[in-house]
């Protein structure tokens, strides 16, 4: 199979993606030998993260976007991380109709969020994905997110450059954008730029550019990023505009070793992420274990036993 | 101890604090038996943080407000949170000259920070410094850090409310707020509004009121909130302004219940740390695991392993 991936083939693709999201385990025995061999391919795409709340037009940016990508001869994957779709019984990009031309391109591939109960179980599963995406030598791939919970910060843990979708807004309206976002984008897209909605979206651009322009400046960051343009998915517009601003910071930071060093400090972030939620499933997977821990807690938020006092008497059931 | 404490006593404090300061095995056990008695108190103290960058005049500051609280009939006490203390080797708060008016109350009460070496050190005493001055009596216990790397995060998980102090500022220099600042900010000072730079510092607060009216409003603020004001330590200025917003966001959050829902979920988040760290100290205090974890780590920094395979490789040796 590893060598119909390496070729491209998306069917092999979308099969070594079933085994990596299989809660089986021979299937998953069968992935991490997978991942093994592919990982040798050094292969590697330009990791895009995207974030936007329901209606600002993710589908038609992503469509738009990714055959704009197509027209200039690169290979697109479009993954989610999506964690409300285990609950709403319907995918981000379950609906595929909803990106038509894009999903019908031979060079385009698409795949919608994995039904997981648990975030951080979406995002181990996803960061393979991309790996196996990048192996099968696709040169973009885009992980979209809705932003609940703390989506946006794994997604943004596993891309190169992380991308806020925002919609025109003017007073009331404006109070939209999640705390701590501005601390992960590197571009932010004010999208609908036409019609009637072209001025709002020139004064949410502006908007938004004063509020970074008072956050400190990042070392990994050319002048003049995190960037704020205004686009048009629709009428496809901007989207040549939104590449050449990704290219340059993907260069500046390629040429300064920043983006080497990002994917680096990243993988040892999962590490230590891998590390502390493994002791902490030995815990959750020992049901004498995880009640202490849940009665615990709850002893806690009822003020009746201190942090340090129930942590001390958990640890010391341990030894 | 304990009695000498509850009626006030401020070398009874002093000596409290000093165990729990202390790395003795005896004082530690002293520590955790005397906070014990002292949770019976009941007693509950306004918890501020406060944050801001050397020079926007966080010491002015402290003692502008201070003597204002200690004028109105409030006891409060001062406590650091500095990361930077034991590599530079001088504490913020050493130098009690700098709140010279204030440190000479009788009502008030000013403590450097530990001198710990890791900063998970520094916040877990202070957590414990908090508690006891909240039993000793305080009205207001007020938090400060120069905010190096996650010390504000840390200091805004053991506050009620969290303050930012900044320095008037215009153009360039505007880029001065660390991301992240935003979402745990629930006041905004711009200080020295006095003389020359009172009309930056309206600038610089309409700049921030803007900025912040972009973000999504948190269900536990009122209208308005998080704010802006200007503020003049120099001139003690503002002061009771300052304390009327802290009184209007503490009492909406009492009324609705977001106070007491605030520091539970606190407690549980600390409870949660504190079996983390205590598990991760497992493998550190082991001469071969914490060998093993940095090698690993080293690994996966350079690539030569992923980060699933090198947890997998070290859980396994835990078994």
């Amino acid at each position: 199979m590893s060598e119909r991936l390496l070729a491209g083939d998306r069917r092999a693709l979308a099969r070594a993606i079933t085994l990596i999201e299989s809660a089986r385990v021979d299937h998953r025995e069968q992935a991490i030998f997978l991942s093994g061999c592919l990982r040798k391919s050094g292969r590697q795409a330009l990791r895009i993260g995207l974030s936007g709340t329901p209606g600002v037009g993710k589908s038609t940016f992503i469509e738009a976007f990714g055959l704009m990508l197509i027209e200039r001869g690169l290979r697109v994957a479009v993954l989610a991380v999506d964690p409300s779709s285990t609950r709403s019984g319907g995918s981000i990009l379950g609906d595929k109709t909803r990106m038509e031309r894009l999903s019908r391109a031979p060079n385009a591939f698409i795949r919608p969020s994995p039904s997981l109960s648990y975030l951080g179980g979406v995002a181990r599963r996803t960061r393979d994905v991309i790996s196996v995406c990048e192996a099968a030598g696709y040169d973009v791939v885009l992980t979209e997110t809705v932003g609940v919970g703390q989506s946006e910060t794994l997604v943004a843990d596993m891309s190169d450059l992380f991308v806020l979708l925002l919609a025109p807004a003017g007073g009331d309206e404006l109070q939209g954008v999640k705390r701590g976002i501005m601390e992960i984008a590197d571009l932010i897209l004010v999208n609908k730029a036409d019609g009637d909605l072209r001025a709002a979206a020139l004064r949410t651009q502006a908007d938004y550019k004063g509020a970074l322009r008072l956050l400190r400046k990042r070392c990994q960051d050319p002048d003049g990023f995190p960037n704020v343009l205004t686009v048009s998915a629709l009428q496809r517009d901007g989207m040549e505009d939104v590449w050449a601003q990704m290219q340059v910071l993907a260069n500046w930071r390629k040429e300064r070793g920043h983006f080497a060093a990002s994917r680096a400090r990243q993988a040892v972030k999962w590490f230590h992420e891998e590390v502390r939620s493994g002791l902490l499933a030995r815990i959750e997977n020992d049901a004498v274990l995880s009640q202490k821990m849940q009665d615990l807690s709850q002893s806690v938020y009822a003020g009746k036993i201190p942090a340090d006092v129930a942590a001390g008497t958990l640890l010391k059931t341990l030894t």
